[in-house]
C-alpha cells in the first residue's frame, strides 16, 4: 500500500469529509498553503465544494466515494465528528492517512465515552450517569439532584438532543425526547461563564494552544466569542493543561475545540470543567482568523499535513458574532463598518437558526 | 438586456478573466464575502480555477466562452491588463458589467496612451518619444540623452520587451529587440527609490488609498515590498493626489496599482513620477493581506460588486518577498517561522523566474 510521507509538500491534495462552512474555511486555508482540496459531501455544489478543486458528491458512507477520496488524497480530515467508523476504515484501506484518528472520533461521538476519557485524562467534567431506561434516569436524578440535563449519547450538537429537568414534571417529557436512544444525565454546572480553548497537536507530538475565548450561547447555539478572554494566570494555565491532556490522551493530530465551564471564584484557584470536546476546528475559534497570524484553519491544515505548527499568539482582541438565518442580511450594514471583517459561507437559503456567516470585530491591538 | 444592480448581494457570481495567482487571490477574497466565482482561462486546472466554483477552459478571446461567462456573471473583472478590447465588448453584450472599464484597459495596454493620459491628468512621467522606426529612435535619443530605455508600446511586463541604451553600441540591438513592434523611448529617471500606491474607486466615485509600499526589483521583477514605506507627509500627500487623479481620470472602478519613481531630495518637496499603472490588483499590494483588515483583493471585490470600500489603514508593517522558481522550496524553512505568513499559488512547475508564492513577514504593529 502507498505510504503517506510525514510531511506533505505544497501541491499535495487534502481530502475533507463534509462540505459546510468549516470545510470551506479549512479549504481556503489549505489553498493559501498551496494544497489542492477534494470535498466529500452529499449535497451538490456545497459551500466547501465551491471553493475547492473538486467535490465528490456522495453520502459520507458511500464505499466507492470513500475509496476514491482515499486514493486521491494522501491525507483526509473532516469538518464534523459524526463520521461513521466504517468510513474511516475505508479511507485508511484506500491508502489515506486520516487525521484526527479514529480514537478521537470514537471518543467524541459518544458522550459517555467522552466524559469517561476526560475524567481519566485529568480533565474533569460534571458528574454524569448513563441512562438507558426510566429507572436509570430516576436513580440518576437522586444522585445528581435538580436541575440536571438529559442528552442523547450520540449525534447531538448546537443544543439538539438535549432536555433540561428542573422539576419532577420534566422527567417524563425529557425521557420521551430521547426517543429510546441511549442517553446520559449530567449534573448542572454552577458556572460563572463559558470559555473555550482551541489547541493543536502535530504528528510528532508538539502542541500549540490559543488564548482562551469567552463564549455566550443563545438557545443552545453559540452567539458571541470574545478573545483573548480576560482570565487569571491560573485559569489560563489550567486551560492549557486540560488542552494538553486531551491532545496527549487521544494521541491527537489536528485542531481540537474544548468547551469549558469556568467555576472559579474571583480570588480563588482555577476551577474548570470540560463541557465537551469537538475533534475539529470549532466555531469558538473563528476569532483567530482576524486575531492571529496563523488561524485555527491554517493550524489544522499544518497539523494534518505534517507541517510545523504555527504561532498562536493573538495580535488583536476580537469579538466574533455568528449571523444565524435572516441575520445574514446585516451584511449591508456590516460591510460599511471599518472595524469588522465579514466571513460569509455561500449558503443560498437562510433558514431560521442556520449558520450563514460570522463577523469578526477587531476590538484593538494586544 | 439584463441590468446588473448597483450592489451585488452575497451569492452573486463574479467572473474573472485569467486563472493565475492574482485571479486565485481575488477568488479567495470573493468567496470570503459569500460570492461564487467563475474563471475564464485556457490552461486547464489553473491556480484560480482550483479554488473557484467553476472554470471555463477556453482562450481569452473565445466568443462562446466570453458569452457564457457574461451570461453566468453579472460582473466580470480580470487579473491581467492585456485582455482584447473585443473580449470586453462580448462580455458587455452578454449582459455583464465589466470593471474596470474598457477605457482603463485601453490606456494601460499602450505605453504611449498611458503616458499621454498620465501627463494630462497631472500625474507626471519621465519624458518619452514614440519610436516606430530607427529615425524616430535616433531623434529621440538626441532629445532625451543617454541612458534611455526602449520599450514595446504593448504587452511588456516584468521587464520583458525592454532594452536599455547606455551607449551608441546599444542602439541597433535595442531597436532589433523590438522586432518591428511600435515602441516608446523613455528617459531614465534619476530616482532615489521605487514606491507604489494601491488605490481603489467605487462606482459612486468614492476612493480609498493604501499606504505607500517601497519596492526593490531584481532583473526587472519585483523582489521585495516593504509597507507602509517610511515617507514624508509631502510624499504621502503627493502619492495620494496622483492616485486620485488616475482613478478620476479613468472613471475607474476597482483596484489600481501605480508604480512610482521617488526623486524627492531628503529635505525638499515631493517629486514623484509615475512609472506605470496596472488596472488590477498588484504584486506590490500583497502586503495588505497581512497588514490591513481589508486587503487589496477584498477591496477589489468590494469595488466591482458595488459594496462600500473597506478601510485601508495598516495595522502592521509588513515585508513581502516574492518566491520565484526554485525559491519556493524555502517553504520548509519559512513554515517554521513565527512571524511569516505563506501564500502559495498552487503552481505545479517551478520554472525559473516564475512567481510561485510570496511570503509576508510581519515586522511589527503600527
Amino acid at each position: 500500500m502507498r505510504r503517506t510521507p510525514a510531511t506533505l509538500p505544497p501541491g499535495s491534495t487534502l481530502g475533507i469529509v463534509g462540505g459546510g462552512q468549516l470545510g470551506r474555511m479549512i479549504s481556503q486555508a489549505a489553498s493559501r498553503l498551496g494544497f489542492d482540496v477534494v470535498i466529500l459531501e452529499p449535497e451538490p455544489d456545497s459551500p466547501a465544494g465551491r471553493v475547492s478543486a473538486r467535490q465528490i458528491t456522495a453520502a459520507y458512507d458511500d464505499p466507492d466515494a470513500l475509496g476514491e477520496l482515499g486514493r486521491l488524497c494522501p491525507v483526509v480530515t473532516f469538518e464534523f465528528e459524526n463520521v461513521p467508523a466504517a468510513s474511516l476504515e475505508r479511507l485508511a484501506a484506500a491508502g489515506a492517512r486520516v487525521a484526527p484518528g479514529p480514537r478521537a472520533l470514537a471518543v467524541a461521538q459518544d458522550r459517555m465515552e467522552e466524559k469517561t476519557f476526560l475524567n481519566g485524562a485529568g480533565a474533569p467534567t460534571v458528574d454524569f450517569v448513563a441512562v438507558d431506561d426510566l429507572s436509570d434516569l430516576q436513580h440518576g436524578l437522586e444522585r445528581l439532584g435538580l436541575p440536571a440535563v438529559l442528552k442523547t449519547r450520540r449525534e447531538g450538537y448546537d443544543g439538539k438532543g438535549q432536555a433540561w429537568i428542573r422539576s419532577a414534571d420534566d422527567i417524563a417529557p425529557a425521557f420521551e425526547a430521547m426517543a429510546g436512544r441511549p442517553a446520559v444525565l449530567e449534573a448542572a454546572a454552577p458556572f460563572v461563564r463559558e470559555l473555550s480553548v482551541i489547541a493543536a497537536r502535530s504528528d510528532d507530538g508538539r502542541t500549540a494552544v490559543y488564548p482562551l475565548g469567552e463564549n455566550v450561547h443563545s438557545g443552545g447555539v453559540l452567539a458571541v466569542t470574545t478573545a483573548p478572554a480576560l482570565a487569571s494566570d491560573a485559569v489560563q494555565r489550567r486551560a492549557r493543561a486540560i488542552a494538553e491532556a486531551v491532545l496527549e490522551g487521544l494521541d491527537y493530530v489536528g485542531v481540537v475545540g474544548i468547551e469549558l465551564f469556568d467555576l472559579s471564584a474571583d480570588d480563588g484557584e482555577a476551577v474548570l470543567l470540560v463541557n465537551e470536546i469537538a475533534p475539529r476546528v470549532h466555531n469558538t475559534g473563528h476569532w483567530t482568523q482576524d486575531g492571529c497570524v496563523c488561524d485555527q484553519f491554517e493550524q489544522h491544515v499544518r497539523a494534518v499535513m505534517g507541517w510545523p505548527l504555527g504561532p498562536t499568539e493573538a495580535h488583536a482582541r476580537v469579538e466574533m458574532t455568528n449571523l444565524l438565518g435572516d441575520a445574514v442580511e446585516q451584511w449591508r450594514d456590516l460591510a460599511a463598518k471599518d472595524d469588522v471583517r465579514l466571513h460569509l459561507y455561500g449558503k443560498a437559503e437562510a433558514r431560521p437558526g442556520r449558520k450563514m456567516a460570522h463577523v469578526n470585530r477587531v476590538l484593538g491591538p494586544i
